[in-house]
């Protein structure tokens, strides 16, 4: 009776995330209703939510088709709906629960209407060409490599344990509190990475994500010491720009972790330990870096991360932190970008102010316009994303050029894990491509797993056949897939720390290393897997398919998945065309009729 | 009104311990007691108490004085008292509360008396000329020296830690339920003790006595795992041989620590965890080594010992274990005595029957009489220890040779700590020298701390004058003298794990480092402080001494020391001689008058 499907563009002009003073075009399908008063596009503008911005008189074109339109003002997030006015009531036509776009549902009252989300960005966002279409690759860098040829772990720090074997499994050492109270070490290296470039390359990573490798008390350095000094653990600031310029000769690149949240308790800041020869602020009141934190009783009760008060945290209104990470060449930002860094992710990013991530950004652009990425730690959808109360609004151009994909990872494994069905797959892949402006849509960066997470090997079951159609989809869609280091060699892992194992020398799984490799040099071969593609899903029974199509010659890609352990045969008439525009719909017809899948089959065709 | 002083060869002869079928002579002191009837020696037969061995007349020799003779038959203890038999009563003189010898007191009736004990011992054991005035350093063998070039860490086992730093402070790595769940090791290892060789014997060091050091899975070693296979972490059989061969080169010798009461799980034995190639107990009710262990369900529910599931206990009664240990060339003590170890420290000895302390003692002088020696992990005293409410014979002839003397350490701790008087001090040193065969006394394995106690440093609160006092002590009584590693050094440590903390090189104190040598230069040069020169101690008032004579030309040393923080001058009629014969009772009255002490002053007086 009534039909509105925001996917497509002959319904919502243009597609997805718009600028500013541009029209966008709404088109409503209404069937066999009758006496209709007025049908109207209601918006609502982001928190402005006492009435609507707009309510916007839909007009008849066509039999059955209401059009109207709309012209944001401003960057932001809107929210919309359709109302159809009958002579005693109205009918209500908003978007899934749930938030998702596509096809929608039609509400009773206004009260219950759920809104379409559209994404207005103030600038349309770059990103450097190195990181177009790069394949990154994630060390956590105590796990890796040790570059030493004796193995030795450079500088052991007071106080800490050397695992005895790198086959060992991770482990805290706690005290009967459950506190840490000694960190332990596999002792991984910058040597050690630089040393594994090259195969790396030759495997087809174009780009590196290190975990940090500032000074810092444990392994996994989040509890950053000193933001000018390379761990000893890891090597030298000489081994560091040793490493870059390896990492540089072989036209790769690298990105650091950025914590800016919080700091060490045992770091020159806070100096709680007194490591340190600075006066730190739980040193003396009169410390440079007292105005950094905040302490509810001088110095023994202060803000800290989650509550670990070996994290304190970061005043988020210290001008003089925001400077002292990220104003001028002598800013933590300008320090290492000038060294040769790429880019930056940054830690907890929901931690930080839209203000101080931007002047993150634009410390990058000063340095060397589009040079730089900058890339944030979001764990959902990131162009809604509330934190703190707050609409954040990352991606809407000058502040974040990509997110960590997590919702990309969990819809992946719950397509596989036959938690979400096909067609649900569809739906919340393309409102994610709706929801993003077009550039972090397409590079977003992607992940299957992380130091955060259980390792995809063991999120599938340790299901090779599984793993090998997670990889397959990882590599073939759009964005910028980051594979955690190990996940190629077979490493298994439940969460932190299991997730950390070292990587496994000698005993790499070679079979799922060469999947990886061949999907590499596929993505980065066939252009249609190139991040220029465009993309578009469907859904055919429980099968999940999908186009990559290139609009200057016509060319396409089709994928066809079966996330299932039975084989079967595709059959057209179940095919949910929601995200296709006609002209593939046809496609997809032809092509699938009689398509015979395995089990977690994958299927390529021209 | 009645003395009796069995200290002295006046009131019972010949001192001390006894062989069977020689007379010993009893002499006790009666005055102003009127009408007795009769004095008669009791004595009982350790183990038989249903009544008296004998109850021997006294004959009143001279005016008060009377005199009995008893001949033992056979080895073992005896207890005896006196009984003066009154025309309606009796009186009873026993030792004094405690079991102490020297002078006794009256008991009101037969059941509350306490009685001396009179040691009778089958056979004078000897012990190896090397031994005799040996001084030993006891090395808990990965705690003193790695000595790879590079420090590296030979082999580490799997799921092991590496302590991070040699100066880090050592701890258990234990789970919520309180076990051990890695192993830590800082890599001490033979080429480090082979390394130190010449500065030990520089240092007046003769012999070392080392902590377990077959193969293992823990840092302590006391859960061997293979006793044919010295421990990877350490070296290999070559680097023992070569370490072996470096001590011999330097006329020192080496004891091992012999650990037959139970093996470690991880073990070729047990081998619960299937690391062996060989069919453990726990593996097959067929494997050879089925009979070592005592299963109350197989395999999972096996008796270990103080119910620690990694350390199954050996089963008393096998035979199989007590040839694989001790009988022949082949078996551990056969093996390790033909590469050269001088000696063993049997672990828990209480928990080995005397019956398998023989046979190991046996298969040690099959080898080469007089070559070795054998000692015992005892921490009371050994002449009348009861384990398992058995008598126990460890230095009757033919088993052990010596003790670790922990009753001496707790003595000496004691007494500087001001816990314990010099005159209960006197009395407590000479009831050991008096229990103990003269061999076993003045060969006695002499310690001021071990592995399984707390530092000594710490134990005297970290006061150097004390720990000055307590070395001079340790270094001037009678007994083959084991100083634990580090001591020497200022090493300080609460108990297990803290008293086995890595040698603190490069962080030595240096003063205490030169008492000792300077100590050990002085035992070594003094005839008079080596172990056949005689002991005798007294106190005089809350000053502590001793004499060491030379019976061949009647040279003395006389020792004093003010175990108190307080100066003080002697005053001689303050003097407790209950253990001096009259001549040094002279002797010291004359020495003693007017002799100024500083506080914690140690004097040697010729």
């Amino acid at each position: 009776m009534i039909e509105y499907n925001s996917f497509l563009t002959t319904d919502k002009a243009p597609f997805g995330a718009t600028v500013p003073h541009k029209t966008v075009t709404f088109q409503i399908h209404i069937q066999a209703i009758e006496n209709i008063k007025r049908v109207a596009l209601v918006v609502y503008q982001d928190e402005h939510w006492a009435g609507p911005k707009a309510v916007i008189p839909a007009h008849q074109v066509i039999a059955d088709t209401y059009t109207s339109e709309f012209i944001p003002e401003t960057g932001g997030l809107y929210f919309y709906f359709f109302m159809i006015e009958l002579p005693d009531t109205a009918i209500y036509y908003g978007c899934q629960d749930g938030g998702y776009g596509g096809l929608g549902v039609t509400y009773r009252s206004r009260e219950e209407v759920q809104m379409y989300q559209l994404t207005v960005v103030n600038t349309i966002d770059q990103v450097p060409d190195w990181y177009q279409d790069a394949t990154f690759y994630h060390i956590f860098v105590d796990r890796f490599k040790n570059g030493n040829v004796d193995q030795h772990v450079n500088a052991p720090k007071a106080n800490s344990f050397i695992y005895g074997r790198q086959t060992d499994l991770p482990m805290y050492i706690k005290n009967k509190a459950g506190e840490i109270v000694r960190w332990d070490f596999y002792g991984g290296n910058l040597k050690g990475i630089e040393s594994q470039l090259t195969n790396l390359k030759a495997m087809g990573i174009t780009a590196l994500y290190l975990s940090p490798i500032f000074q810092a008390r444990s392994n996994h350095r989040y509890d950053t010491g000193d933001y000018f000094k390379i761990d000893e653990v890891l090597g030298t600031l000489a081994d560091f720009e040793h490493f870059l310029n390896a990492v540089h000769a072989l036209d790769m690149h690298v990105i650091l972790d950025g914590v800016f949240n919080h700091v060490g308790a045992d770091s020159r800041y806070f100096n709680l330990y007194h490591t340190y020869e600075t006066i730190g602020a739980a040193n003396a009141q009169s410390s440079p870096y007292y105005d950094w934190f905040t302490f509810k009783h001088y110095p023994d009760d202060y803000e800290s991360w989650w509550g670990v008060k070996d994290l304190p945290a970061i005043n988020k209104d210290s001008q003089s932190f925001q400077r002292f990470i990220a104003d001028g060449d002598q800013s933590v930002i300008g320090y290492w970008t000038n060294k040769g860094v790429d880019g930056w992710r940054l830690d907890v990013a929901d931690e930080l102010s839209d203000d101080f991530i931007r002047k993150i950004r634009q410390q990058l652009e000063r340095h060397q316009p589009q040079q730089h990425v900058l890339i944030g730690e979001v764990w959902e959808d990131a162009s809604n994303k509330v934190s703190y109360d707050h609409r954040r609004h990352y991606i809407e151009g000058g502040a974040l050029q990509a997110v960590m994909n997590y919702p990309l990872r969990t819809l992946l494994l719950q397509l596989v894990n036959q938690q979400l069905s096909a067609s649900e797959f569809v739906t919340r892949i393309m409102t994610l491509k709706e929801n993003y402006p077009r550039t972090v849509f397409f590079h977003n960066f992607n992940n299957i797993g992380s130091h955060d997470t259980q390792r995809v090997l063991t999120a599938v079951g340790a299901n090779k056949a599984k793993l090998h159609q997670v990889l397959q989809l990882f590599y073939t869609l759009p964005g910028v897939p980051c594979l955690y280091y190990g996940d190629e060699a077979g490493l298994t892992g439940d969460v932190d720390p299991d997730n950390r194992r070292f990587y496994p020398w000698q005993h790499e799984d070679l079979e799922i290393k060469t999947w990886v490799q061949d999907l590499l040099q596929l993505r980065h071969n066939d252009p249609l897997f190139h991040n220029d593609a465009d993309f578009y899903a469907f859904s055919c029974g429980s099968a999940f398919g999908f186009f990559r199509t290139s609009s200057i010659d016509a060319q396409y890609r089709l994928c066809v998945v079966n996330p299932t352990p039975n084989q079967g045969v595709l059959k057209p008439q179940l095919l949910n065309s929601v995200g296709l525009p006609k002209k593939l719909q046809a496609i997809a017809q032809a092509k699938l009729a009689g398509l015979q899948l395995q089990a977690y089959d994958f299927r390529i065709l021209d």
